[in-house]
């Protein structure tokens, strides 16, 4: 088959899988969102009613600040891939299961902090550090794999791009691990804290470059 | 028209249809997963409210891993086709809806098992069984029409394909049949099992080969 | 600028309204049949609550079938259109907007006919004939725009194509209008079969062809 | 590298950020519709509950609008955007965050305005007004980073495009402050009757043409 026809099946073929992913992330980030609902509070009272939910909007931007990292990342990985295998499949939909759990371990912090039982408390940030665990270890998958099986990736990608991108899942792993930990063993507040700082560090710092670049590089 | 032109029309035609599918997929299977609640429970007693979920979990991965599959078969199917008829809509949209009925069937499942009423364990692997052939019943009528309509299929795909596709979606509906006669006359459990081992099964063995190899071997 | 260039210019512009009124309808769709929900029944109850819902059942068949017609409509239509105004983004807004308020009255019915209320049955059909009537209307807005800008269309459109298309959204609004007058002054269930068969007509009928026919005729 | 090869990167890189937004808004949008539920009433009362609810119908139609108008802008602007950094990446989904905030100040107005406790009525439109200023900010980010990186725009577009609309966008913030100041201080009635008047007016007018003429434009 000639060349443009190659195209179109690689297109038609990672096509699917990106707006399958796209529509799961979207959905999971805007149902987070939608989360917030009015307080059940007495006629009058809505606004101290509003204040007091304070750890259910710090517990939701922090939620969608990690799955608007996760689509990053799973945009920036796409680019780089050509086609896909049953395998990868998997292990992308490993990546939007552990994905779509997180609003559930976001509500379980939002109640533990509304309620403010410590014992629930460290419940809450354990279940979350542990679901931080589960996705982190599906990109580790997905990126052990795409490093095992070159040819499903572009022309053009450095032969170790996935191996440096599984170290660095490997890196979430360990943070989430301890994140969890020490929210269990210390104080809950700390494994926050660290739940914040980990998706806003991995927003800023990821690849140290900009699509951009990688976009601009390939045309030379 | 030239051959761009109706390479474009193609595209038109079974985009929507994909991305329609796609949508509902993904809303499918992400609000399954968004099913999961914190636990009512008292100050204090969220961990042991989590534990006693388990059956929730079980029954939420099974139905995720089932509708993976349903969406990894109609990206399958879709590779194969090139043009979309009303009656193939038609066909299309009726897996659509049964795949909808399967969270509705987990929750039953769910409810029951953590209730744990004998009767109503019954009533909720039958219902689940019921729309297990109900799915792969859609799939029947979806594969039958194709093979009854090669002028809708991509050049290059073997006349048989759709036929043997139709046979494979047969042993679906016995099998999905099987379980909830089991479940429902011997034990629930048994039914449990089963539902969770189809999926498994199909996803694993699905066509014996890889997309991959599909794309691949066109190529050639 | 060159043809292929207008050629993706045009895709753009379509394809933003298309993919967008593609996950509407997927949500609205979607979220009607997940709105099926396990009963309220006592331990061991779970099968008679399940049968006692036969009316919802029936009302969420109606209501799929409603926005399957309106979603191949929909794609029937923009398979026309080649270039999207601000006027006709609003008209298709406005079809978006009237078929999301569908569940809202398929819901209305399921409550109304559950209950048994007589009064409550007229309301809700009333109410559901009425979210017909504008649904309807909106098409007619949409049908007429499109007969009266010709330049956004595709080349090889029938000029008197969205006229026609305006009628019979004409004739749609005097049946959900004379739907909705039987079931209030006669009897609801009048209603109900009306709101049942009119989609499967629309379904079976519409066009009097199919799209592959369309797609053929325009290769040739 | 070649480019068609340039253009198929360049379609890879804002496709997803296109469709990911087109998933998210479609969520927002049509979710804020299926808010709309059967009313809590007495057997024989819907048609008086249905009645009662009508600050209900009006704020959410008001939403409807506001989202369509960010919708329409977002396509507006992302036909001008040739690609994406990391940077726009951020700003776009600030945007898509403070958008997902309405349905919530969307149901805090509904619920007040229900209820009629004059105190919950002024939090309410605070809060709307509050979340109008945010999503006219982010628009102010968004378009201020577009100004200041022409890299990323489309050749053809004029040099302070991104300008003005930056000006636009602040002009949003001060009234939509103006609003919730009014509303806060005299009557919030006057919030909502402008939270109604400012989507319509920006929909109408906005950017003064038709996306249609900007593509004809760019044929010539």
């Amino acid at each position: 088959m000639s060349e443009p026809s190659a195209a179109k099946d690689r297109h038609t073929d990672t096509r699917r899988a990106e707006s399958f992913a796209d529509a799961v992330f979207a959905i999971v980030i805007t149902l987070l969102v939608l989360e917030l609902r009015p307080p059940d509070a007495a006629p009058g009272q809505m606004l101290s009613g509003l204040l007091q939910q304070w750890p259910t909007y710090l517990a939701y931007v922090t939620s969608y600040l990690y799955i608007a990292v996760v689509w990053l990342n799973h945009k920036h990985a796409f680019l780089r891939i050509r086609w896909m295998s049953r395998g990868l499949h998997w292990a992308n939909l490993g990546i939007l299961f552990t994905t779509a759990l997180l609003p559930f371990a976001t509500a379980l912090i939002a109640d533990a902090m509304q309620e403010g039982n410590p014992a629930d408390e460290r419940t809450a940030v354990t279940v979350y550090a542990l679901i931080g665990v589960l996705l982190c270890g599906s990109w580790v998958v997905f990126f052990r794999y795409l490093s095992h099986h070159p040819p499903l990736l572009d022309e053009g990608v450095p032969a170790d791009f996935f191996v440096r991108e599984t170290t660095r899942a490997w890196v979430g792993v360990i943070l989430y691990a301890a994140a969890g930990t020490l929210g269990s063993f210390a104080a809950p507040v700390v494994a926050l804290v660290l739940f914040f700082v980990l998706p806003a560090f991995y927003g800023i710092t990821s690849h140290g470059l900009y699509d951009l670049g990688v976009v601009l590089r390939r045309r030379s």
